[in-house]
């Protein structure tokens, strides 16, 4: 509880002290999800506040419903949250990545990276996550996963797994990741970004 | 071609022969698939005719639009055809797995298998099988890949890859693969089946 | 602790009363695995006990190193286990494969399945386990997973993820997985047994 | 073959130039792989030729037994190439990867990339591509795939294709695939690496 509140004063602080000192962001994150039972959104805004850490960055939180086209290109990196269907990505993260333009390699060198939250351990969010790095890979991205504070592949929340966690709502544990996961691609964003 | 047509003419008349033989067949294999330029649609007729080869087993076409819950249901084995969108399955037929019943068990212990049609090599025909055998495994099915004739993940097609094949149809030796997967999978649906 | 004791005597009495009633058993399960700091190894000797409780099948607990090819040639079920490195199975236990025949469809329709022991949650245990079926696929295999009491993909073991697990050794949850994996697919093996 | 040529000459006045105007190169790539028919042999020359073209990159080719320790840590980025062993990467590429540095970060945020060469189409060549990039993923390594010109998740030779690709030497159309992707990893190399 006090680190999750150490960390939003750190955020806060560097946000403030971020704007002091630049006019403009250098690098924007977007960090796109769609959520069914309100854990993967709960997972979104941790690695909104994690990408907030990072000086120099704007970040987005939108739904794969909400986000606009302009936005979507305007974006440096890409962060998606997909809960676990069935071992895959939900239709509703996949229908829109293929809205996504693959004319003129809109999207190539973005960075990207994802997250995912499934009912169980091992109950797929391993593959959700790969599988979204997999089409980023398509579009020509530059992908990022977790470092030694978060997972492999991105971030990743298990719930309702019994008896570790018999609560529906997001383990604290998670949220950090989903956290370090933002501050992870942030600041591979402003690295990758081109000065 | 003459392969082609053989194979045709032994399905007749393996089918005349099996319905001389038996009153109702043993098992029911459903061929189901979302295609978007025919492709995927050229290939499942295919997985069908193989199917169909096999004496004692009843053969379903459909798409997932107009699949019957009561279809699906009755069917021992599935066979799920999809185009490659983004190295993953199309959002149509994730969405139509969405749609399985969980409870009692309702789809443990059917056979699986899965082809897919891709528009280049290694662009994501592999990744499309697998990932719809593991939504089925989430369902406690148990998969059924290809053999030394067909490809090791079930089957896959692909199409418009420079210079191999410039056309836009499907070639016939992804078409063959198609029909030993129907074939196979109709086998082991039959030995599957409890007496 | 009690339901385990319940286990081990149900799976003991079931021995028995198999022994009293089969002069040989129908079908052998082979659990084969390769351990590195004991993990798997616990792993294993559960999916063993699991596969035991089902009457009617003998099941042989070995090594990579210690299997002969005999033995792998005379069981109607294989299940693989491997600790998680790097989000890959091990060389040790891929190796073992790359040792199987593949002439005349030596492996071809053994029941195949597969286990993980990995170092966190989203660590590569989902990744080994669908990556040991997708090699099983390739000898023309027949796949079978978990169900509503183990995992998807077969059975992992997650270990050292803090706050939930601390210790080293392998948690009761994931011991019961394994144990239910095992009668999973010795029961399959039996189904699947031509008569 | 005049394509090929015309490569190679802009490859060679590429290197001759860069030489000229700086003293050291900015960047190194190294190309490690392990092979055993000399097709991903023949792969990894190419990806060598590819990163070459690009000027103020050191590139190094290496095998798996061959490379040092030193070599890779000086390497800013990383391209692997195995061939596809039963759907996986080779043991001995995956032993190299688990003698790689995991404390202090030594691997974190290296480019990384992959290629794979397999015995048909759909036989693993993504599987193993991605199962390399989940690899160095573990490592914090960033992650890049092909462009348009390659193939999504690094670059893949299919040899022995029949009618496809009779023969057992790689065809040119993956020999420039697997040029383009050396060139693209040496790309990001040089972006990615820090001033």
């Amino acid at each position: 509880m006090l680190r999750h509140f150490l960390l939003i004063c750190f955020a806060a602080v560097s946000g403030v002290y971020a704007q002091s000192k630049t006019v403009a962001p250098k690098a924007q994150v977007l960090v796109v999800y769609h959520s069914e039972s309100g854990q993967t959104h709960a997972m979104a805004e941790a690695v909104m506040r994690g990408a907030n850490v990072v000086g120099g960055v704007a970040v987005l939180l939108r739904t794969t419903s909400t986000v606009s086209a302009a936005e979507l290109q305007a974006s440096d990196a890409i962060i998606i949250g997909s809960p676990v269907i069935n071992a895959n990505p939900s239709p509703e993260v996949l229908s829109f990545i293929r809205s996504w333009p693959f004319k003129e390699g809109a999207m190539k060198n973005k960075i990207g990276s994802a997250f995912a939250t499934g009912g169980g351990i091992s109950a797929g969010e391993e593959l959700v996550q790969v599988s979204l790095l997999h089409a980023m890979l398509v579009f020509g991205m530059v992908v990022v996963g977790g470092d030694e504070w978060t997972s492999s592949f991105g971030a990743s929340a298990v719930t309702g797994e019994k008896p570790f966690d018999e609560s529906k709502s997001v383990n604290a544990i998670f949220i950090r990741k989903a956290e370090r996961l933002g501050r992870r691609v942030a600041e591979a964003a402003l690295r990758w970004k081109e000065d």
